[in-house]
Formats: structure tokens, C-alpha cells, sequence
């Protein structure tokens, strides 16, 4: 790929020098340890790129395809053939980019994919497919990954990171993270079951808070056992205040004989549960990541007919800084904060999110996260943390996917990141020593020293 | 006008030359069809300028001109040399580009008005407006506009769009619209008096909700009798729930008795009608817009001294994105959604609303709004949509005005989005032949795919 | 300092010239009157630096520097040290280049500050403190200000600034701020005891809103005597509706006997006397600083244990827009009013704001407020206030600092300002004439029109 793609910076050119072949280390990831172990080769790319990829689902139903294409029965090659006549003329969207590099890096394909050279593309690539024999560990390897962390359910056995850890012939680390997503959403209506499977997984009856805190940390020693370095959650509520333990219990104990849950009394059981996960966290030297102000399934039609995840969740509301400010203040005053890491979906909380991770030490924004990882928002993701805190111990990129192919977001990332640096270094505001060391940081050192 | 006018990208100015000619179709504005038919030569440039402007006279109060010269007895000249005094100094508003565009397009002038050329310009334009004959229909012709959709109230007769159809002399289509305000306004003090209006137009009492849901169906029946192709809203306020009809029956009545409601009702009211609406939209194949966010007569007394829509209009707060999403949700649970627009007048909300958008596949962004329609304003609105979802369905400009001189913010318009676009092609991002068709579709194509 | 420094714009440029040696006033800052009127030689610059700027702490912090570097009983060498290696690598942040420009202006060291240099810069900057004798008088006369207004309580004496005043030897005028916040934030524990010492200011017992009223009338005549200009207040709640005076009478008793106050009636109580003031300002001819969104002490265990303003406070929540409407049209309403001043430390609110001014023509948006201080900062305040309103009426910089050697903060100003109008011209957008004329009044013609 050429040198000068995304850096106009002549500056930022020598610094992406410096950082290209840098290992990856994709501390936040949706990969399956199930595939990465079994390792199949992929089939075509058809099924690589849209089997489960719901930003291309997006921009194709925006585009006007018929679902059919979409999510439907239609073959792999037509709908290919769609995504190409939909993304020929999406420039801007991070899917432009990323398809264009993705094709470059893994199928040596240098032209921008076209309704006209689909058909030709898709005879490449898996000709290339096959040639290379392209699977999840030949793309992991290739990328010169070294650190993946997944995301996995609390409840999770966590037995295919057991095999990949077993298997001495694959070096790169694959580590299980801690979502608690499906304990924090009590007004589901499977969420009995969801405990009832918890119960069995830990061995005894969950009936209380004090049984479910028992759970929590019997769960957090398993992952911790099994090399987890990172927490998470995602959910689209936040809570506005923090209940006491009692109210806690009383609230759960409702929500396991399916009774309905207010908000008020949902916001207090998540604020207390917020504030008990946090201290866990930091008991365990965990690093926490909460991901805000996301929508799930913003239509109940498509949602309804394909589940989660399938393109039409957003950007949330705004959540009031003071709000989280409370739960993070909350679990200092306890233990200290753990290693935290907020990320947002919104992007006009971007500078309140990261002033408020400046009056902790331990706080830092996380990289620009969805819909807000296209060119501008990763560079304004950049600034914002240059501008309030200090770029000097930003994580920096992390692939949030489901794709073997989306390494290619980190090189996408390190060309953002030295066009940024490499721009002030142009103007004569920073010397290009330090901006050295920067980029160095944010590509790979920062998020080392956190996974060792 | 230069072509590098406003265009620093090489590659702009190359597309700019291919849809600077184009037709203009100005799906939203709010022109008097009366004025359309009349047809009356104007009589001054202060009077076109300053005779309606709120635009103007804000700049003008901000400017610290006496309200005397802004809406006061003074003559049309002295009204127009404060206004140069004023736009003399006021880089970056949009007025200060629009000002320049008019003057050269429609009146050869092509240097900036300033306090020091006020009264040559004042004499040189109206020289022109006599001999030119400049008149709303020689504006309308000379800058090639094929379709106006103008902004009526529901209860209007439409008697003046069918006189412009009826007369074969003028080519251009202009459309009605309906803009359903009046009818969600119910704590207004004088609801009562506009349903009895309302009453009169369809011809029979309107009692209950029952009743209205008749009368609404009927004059969208005539809207679209009419050539009606749009829809709008425009209050300042939006559901945060959706009441039922029952509910909405008894709000609906005691507006009608003069009571009191409060917002918890009214916005269950609302909920319920724009459902109803949405639903009646898609039934017809209308166009639905909604503009969010705006906050009417913020000062009060000037707003009671010279009524509304006189410059003391401003951004609204961020509506919740829950909210607009509970709204799309429900219609198009119900018949699907229409062809659906969404503007917002507070920036903030810009990503949010476009990743709502990107939900729903009939659902886009309008073109930037209001205070938001500045130079950096537009370029946003069209980065942010490409981002989050694809330029390639974008609709592109409307002047949303009440002067027959806006036409010029199309131009205003192609210049931005061909430097945008322009500025992808020259740094690599986006290939040349892809962006003439996006560009073609912006300003033209795709919104004449809706108007036919 | 290199004239290119910061500015890109050849336009800018040449701008940049004619400004560059204007006189400065620096019409809002937390200076101490005491420490102008005594005059004392400064120390070295570790103390001139760490001694109380909350700024460098956060820094320091967030780079991980110890807290004994920061606020502890290090060395002032050491802490300077410290801040240095935390300063070389935060390209971006304000402080990468007030250290630098404050360097150069005021000791004559041109490198950037790192961990390598940092003794040898240390020795140097106290070696200049010595030579050039350095104190508050000589780096403000060295800056070439003209004018100063500090914050002070309203249960101030003034003493300080009659002193300085009645010495001969010292050009500058430094008048007081009437600064409301102690008066308003009755819920905290010392409230009552608060109001007892405004009674013995005022000559007698304060227990009731009539009370309050008259020791305010009092309090203003006394800072408006001794050369009050500027009036300001920067709590972090806004109310969301007016009391009556019955009610905030009632509010205010309950404050006094330590009762707990809830949200609706503190609120309550709030507007009735943001009202009340803004309408004594006005009488008084006094300008109406409001700064808005801030959130104080996030990290409640730093703030029990260092205090207030420590570098725990961030950006607040937005402001809801109706709310702050209602406040300004209530003033309006009553006695028209004042000059009025809005900052705002959430960025997301700032077209918001600057459309609500504009519906008010005594209302104009302030300088970019800390957390938005950076250089894209101060950028995109400059452009919103041109683009929502115009750039003519701008009052320009202030340093809002507690250090005598911010006055390098308006030659970076300065500086952005004149990149961002040179653009402009530069682009063939706006004529150098009518530029030349904006510049002088953002940078002193306009805040001079104020302070006289």
C-alpha cells in the first residue's frame, strides 16, 4: 500500500515509517476462539465479507438493495456483486477505505472494487483464497498480530481458549474478556433463564445479590484464570443514581420471577452492580472498558426477523457526565478505579468524556468507536484526547470486529494517527523526536504494557 | 461567478463544471405562490433584500443597527446601506457569501457590498431590476428551476399553485406541501379558532379525534389532488411517548374548550398524530420531512412586538434519539415508513440522527439547516452523511427561503459539495468517475427521482 | 516569536502584523489584587509554574507523575522537572505551547521543554527571574496591558485594588469582578455562615430575600465605586424555571437553618435571583458574564483532600438552551438586558448558544473556555460566532488564569485569530480592508468600547 495513502503530512509519511510493521495488539475484538482453533480455510469472499458483517448490511439497505441480497438467500457472489455496487460510490464511509485496503493487503487487489470489476474481483480473491489458503490463523499470522482479546459471555467455558492456549504451533496470545452485558439487562424477558444458566455454570442457586456477587467473582477468578486482561460492557442504559445493596436485591429477586422493572428501580440496580463490578475489577487488576450511548435495535421490524446485531443499532443519546461521573467517583472512594477505558458512540460527548477521565488518574478515552471510526472521526478522536489530556497514553486502535480481514483497521489507524502527529511536526509544533515516540506508543507500547 | 469560488480542490472545480448547469429542483421553500402568479416586478433591492429576511435582520440587531433600520419606518435605501454597514464585516456568515452570490448572479455587481459602495450598488441594482424586468418568475426562469415545493398550511384552498398549473406561459412545476404545524400546536391560544377553520375548509364539525383523523385524510387527499409530493413539520416540540387514541380524544377536546394540557398529555397527543400522520403519508407515496430541534420566538418581546418569524428563532435542544426512534419505529411497524427527511438544527445531534437514519431504509438526511447552512455547516452535514451512511442517496439543496434571490445557495451548495468530493478524488480517496455520478445524483438525480 | 508561528495563512499573516502590538485587556482572570499591589520578586519558575495551576496538575497526572510531584512536598526543581518529561510529549494540549511561547516571551528560551533540557532551562529561567527582576508589575507592564479584572467575592473589601489604585506608579487599571457563586450555592454546609459574613459587610442581619436583596444593591454600589465593570458567575447548575420571590424567600430561610433544599425549589430559588441580579447589573450598567456547563470536583476523594480548583473539575452536562432562554427573556422583560457575556465549557452547545445570543442584541458568546482553550478550540469559537452571527461585535481573549504569565495566551489568540480571518482572505472570501478593521476590534477595539 502506498506510503502516502490517508498522510498528506509529509512528516506524518516518515512517522508511519516508524510504526508499520509494528505488531498488533487488538485488545478489543467480537473474533470466535472457535474459529481461530478450528481454523477452516475460508471458502469464498463473498462469505468473509457479508456473512456477518452488519456495517456492509447498512450501507447496502442504504443503498437501496433488497434484503434478499442482504441478509437473504441470495448467493454469496450476487451478493457481492450488490456490496460492490453499493460501496463504488460510498467515499467517505470507513467501509470505502477499509475495502479497498483489505483487498489490497489480502488479495493484493489494488483497484477500488466497481460494479464493473466485481465479477473479476470476485475470481481473484478466491483464486488468492485458495493459492494462500487463507484461514483465520493464516490472516492472524500474516497481520502480524500478537495480542487478541475476544469478547466473551460471563457465563462462556471459556474451553476454545483453553485449546488455542494448548496448541503449541499458534504463538499469538488469544485472551477471553469479561462482557457482562446479559447480567446487567434484568428486564429481558429470558432473564431468568440467563441466571438459571449462570446458577449451573458456578454450581449453586442464584436467588440473591449475595448470591449473584458470589457468581460475579467466581466467574471474574475463571477468566482471570484463563488469561483475561480486559472487562467490558455495552449496554444502552446507564444509570442516573446508585442503589443501596437492599434495593439491589429487591430489584433482582422481582426480575427473576419476571415482575416489571421501572426505571428508577432498573437505574439503581445497575448503578449499585456498576459500582461492585468496577471494585472487582480493580481487586483483580482488571482493565475495565464500558462502551456508552449505544441504541440496539432501533428497528423492532428487522430486529425481530434477523435478532441482534444485524445493522440497525446507533448512536444513543448523550449520557449525563455527572451520572458517570457518580459511579466512577463511587468505586474510587471504595478501591481505587481500576484501569478504565470509556469509549462513546456519540461523538458531542467526546471532550466532556475525556475531561472527566483527566480528574482520574486511571481513566483514559478509548479509540473512536463506530460510528465514529471513519478518517475524521479517528482524527478527531486523536485531537480531542491530545487537546484535554495527553496523547502520550493512548491505547490507540482495536479491530471491534467479527472479521479476520479487519486487521487491516490498524494500519487504516496508524496512517490516521501519523497524518495527525506528523502534521503538527510539519507546522513547528511538535519535534519530531517526540512525535516518534508518540506514535510508537499509541501503535503498539501504550497497550503493551497493559497486556505484558 | 469563478469557478474556484468557494472550490480549493482541483478535482472540485473539474466536477463543479459538470452540474453547474443543472436544472434546480428546490424541494423546500417557503415562497408565496401567490407571488408566483402575480408575478409583479420588484421595485427595489432593499426591499427584496430586507422586506422578509429574518437572515438579514439578525445580522443587523447583532450588528448593533437600530431596530428603526431593520424592520422599522425607515426607507428601503437607508435599510440598505445599514445592511452593507452590517455585511461589510461579517465573514464566515453565510449571508456574506449569499450577498456576494446574488449580486453577481442576479445583478452583474462583483465586488463585495461594503459601507463604501452601498450607494452605488443600490443604484446600479435597480437599474437592473428595471431592465431586466426582474420579476419572481424571470427569477424562477433564469435560474433554470423545474420544481418548487412551496410550504402551505392544511387548511389552505391552494387556489393560487392551481392558477400557476393552469396557465401555459409557465413552464416550472411548483407543488404545494403540507405543513401540518397549526394542527399540532393545540396549546396555542387560538387552536380552537383554527379547527373551526379547518371545519369550514373540509365541511363538517371537527369534534373529536375521530373527526380530525377524517379531516386530515381528506385535505391530504386534496394536498395530493394538488400535485402535493411533501410533507413537513416544523414545531419545537416532540413526543417522548406515544399516547393511544383515547388518550388523544381527550386531549384533542379539552384543547378545544381552551383548557390547559400539560406536557405529559401533549406529548402523548403528539405521539399519537405524528404516527397517524406517518402512516397516512405512506398510504399517499408522500414525502415525509421533519425538522427537529428548532426553538421559536426565544425573545419575547420582540416576538410580541412584529410576530413570528422575525430573526429571534434559534437552535432548539437535542431531541432524544429514543424518541425519534420510538416515532419511525411505530410506523413502520404499522404500514412502513414513507420516503422520510430529517433535519436538525442543532449540530450536535448530526451523527445520532444519520446512524437513526441508516436504521430504516427509506429514512436520510436532509441538507444542512438554518444556522447550520454556512460554508463549514454544509460541508459537515455532507461528510457526516457519507460517513454514516452513503452521499450517493443524499437530495441535496433546497433554499427553504422567502426570496426569489435564493436560488443562489444552489450554487452555494454545488460549490461545497463538489469541494468535499473534489477533495477525496485529489488525495486518491475516491476515483473520478464515481464522484461525477455522486455529485450529479447530489444536486440534481436524486431528488429527481422522488419529484418525477 | 517566529511571525509564522501558528499561523498558515500568508493573509493571517500580515494580519497578525498589525495586531501583534496592540495593548492588552485582559477583562477576566482570578489574578490576586494582593499579590499585583505588593509586587514581590518571583522565586524561580518551578513555583511561578506548579505553585497553582490546576492546568499543569492534570497533565502531570494523567502522564502519571506522582502526586507528590504535583501538589506534594517535592522540590519545586523536581516538580519542574517532572513536568517537563510530562510536557514534551503532549503536542495538542494548550500547555505544549503556552510552555513555549511562555519560555521565549518571558525568559528568552527558544527550545520546546523536555527531560533533557529541562536543568539547563531551569537554571536559565531562574537565572532571567534575577537579571530582569521579575514580579506581577514588571510581566504585566512587560505585556503591555492596560487594563485587568480580577474575580472577587461580593463580600470583598477591595482593599487591594483601592491600594493599587492609589498608586501613582502603576498605569494599569485592575478593577474588581462581582462574583456571585458563594451567594447562590446555599445547599453547601457553610452557607449560613457565609451569609452571616455578608451581613457584617453589609451592617445588618440578613434573614430573608428582602434582606438579601438590599446587601446585593448594597454590595454592587460598593464594586461599582471602586471601578466594578464585569460581573460573573460559574456554578454548575442552571435553573430550570423561576421562583417567585415568595418561594426563594421561603428557600433561602430554609438554607439559613441548614435545612436540605431539593432540586425543584433550589432550582426555583436560583432563577428568581439570576433574574433579580441580572436586572441590578443592568441598572448598573455592569457586563454579564455567565459561565456555563462546568462540573466541580469530579474526584470527590482529590477534593477532601487538596480543595477546590485542584484540577478535578470538567466539562458538565449541556445546558438545556429553553432553560438559559427563559432566564435572558425574563430580564428582558423586565428592565431589558445588560451586556451580556456566555462561555460555555461544553463545545457541543456552542452554535446553541450563539443562536440564542443572536436573538438578543445586548448577548454575545465569549472566548473559548478552558477544556476548549486548545488551538482547534479557540478556532471554532472564532468560526461559530462568525458563522451564526458576526465576528465584528467579538470581545476577544482573556486569560482566566491565576498566573501572571498567561498573558501569552492572547499573542495565541491572537494569532489563531488572525490564521482563521487570513484564511478567509487568503481564499478570496473576504476583503483584507474589512479584515484588518475585524482583527483590531476582536483583539482590543471592541472590549475597549466596554472598559473605556
Amino acid at each position: 500500500m502506498n506510503t502516502n495513502y490517508l498522510i498528506s503530512s509529509v512528516s506524518g509519511q516518515k512517522l508511519y515509517d516508524t510504526v508499520k510493521d509494528l505488531p498488533i495488539i487488538d485488545y478489543h475484538c467480537h473474533l470466535s476462539p472457535k474459529e481461530i482453533f478450528e481454523d477452516k480455510l475460508f471458502d469464498n469472499i463473498g462469505e468473509m465479507w457479508l456473512g456477518g458483517d452488519h456495517y456492509k448490511w447498512r450501507l447496502m439497505r442504504a443503498s437501496g438493495v433488497d434484503e434478499e441480497y442482504v441478509t437473504g438467500s441470495a448467493s454469496w457472489k450476487d451478493k457481492f456483486i450488490k456490496y460492490a455496487e453499493s460501496i463504488e460510490f460510498a467515499a467517505g464511509n470507513p467501509l470505502y477505505y477499509w475495502t479497498k485496503m483489505e483487498l489490497e493487503q489480502f488479495f493484493g487487489v489494488t483497484e477500488q472494487l466497481t460494479a464493473a470489476n466485481a465479477e473479476e474481483i470476485w475470481e481473484k480473491a478466491n483464486a488468492v483464497i485458495c493459492e494462500k489458503k487463507l484461514s483465520p490463523r493464516k490472516l492472524i499470522l500474516d497481520s502480524k498480530v500478537e495480542f487478541i482479546a475476544t469478547t466473551d459471555d460471563i457465563c462462556d467455558d471459556l474451553s476454545w481458549h483453553a485449546k488455542i492456549k494448548d496448541d503449541p504451533t499458534f504463538a499469538p496470545v488469544v485472551t477471553p474478556s469479561f462482557r457482562c452485558d446479559n447480567l446487567l439487562l434484568i428486564r429481558k424477558p429470558d432473564y431468568a433463564d440467563y441466571v438459571k444458566k449462570l446458577s449451573g455454570v458456578v454450581g449453586f442457586e442464584i436467588q440473591s445479590m449475595d448470591d449473584l456477587e458470589k457468581a460475579i467473582c467466581q466467574r471474574l477468578d475463571f477468566f482471570k484464570a484463563n488469561g483475561c486482561i480486559f472487562t467490558d460492557v455495552g449496554i444502552e442504559f446507564f444509570p442516573d443514581h446508585i442503589g443501596t445493596k437492599e434495593e439491589a436485591d429487591q430489584v433482582f429477586k422481582a426480575a427473576l420471577k419476571g415482575e416489571a422493572v421501572c426505571n428508577e428501580a432498573y437505574y439503581g440496580f445497575l448503578g449499585y452492580l456498576d459500582v461492585f463490578l468496577g471494585c472487582e475489577y480493580k481487586k483483580r487488576g482488571l482493565t475495565m472498558q464500558m462502551h456508552l450511548a449505544v441504541k440496539r435495535n432501533a428497528n423492532s421490524v428487522l430486529a425481530a426477523k434477523l435478532g441482534a446485531d444485524v445493522g440497525v443499532d446507533c448512536v444513543g443519546d448523550t449520557i449525563s457526565g455527572n451520572a458517570l461521573i457518580s459511579i466512577l467517583d463511587a468505586i474510587n472512594v471504595k478501591t481505587g478505579l481500576p484501569k478504565t477505558i470509556l469509549y462513546t458512540l456519540n461523538p458531542s460527548m467526546a471532550t466532556q468524556l475525556s475531561s472527566i477521565a483527566g480528574c482520574f488518574s486511571n481513566v483514559i478515552l478509548g479509540a473512536a468507536w463506530w460510528f465514529c471510526d471513519h478518517v475524521r472521526g479517528n482524527k478527531e478522536q486523536i485531537r480531542v484526547i491530545a487537546e484535554t489530556t495527553t496523547l502520550n497514553t493512548f491505547l490507540g486502535m482495536l479491530t471491534d470486529s467479527r472479521s479476520f480481514l479487519s486487521y487491516a483497521r490498524h494500519d487504516f489507524f496508524r496512517r490516521l494517527l501519523c497524518d495527525v502527529v506528523g502534521e503538527w511536526v510539519d507546522r513547528g509544533e511538535f519535534t519530531a523526536e517526540a512525535a516518534e515516540k508518540v506514535v510508537a506508543g499509541c501503535c503498539y507500547g501504550n497497550v503493551k504494557k497493559i497486556v505484558g
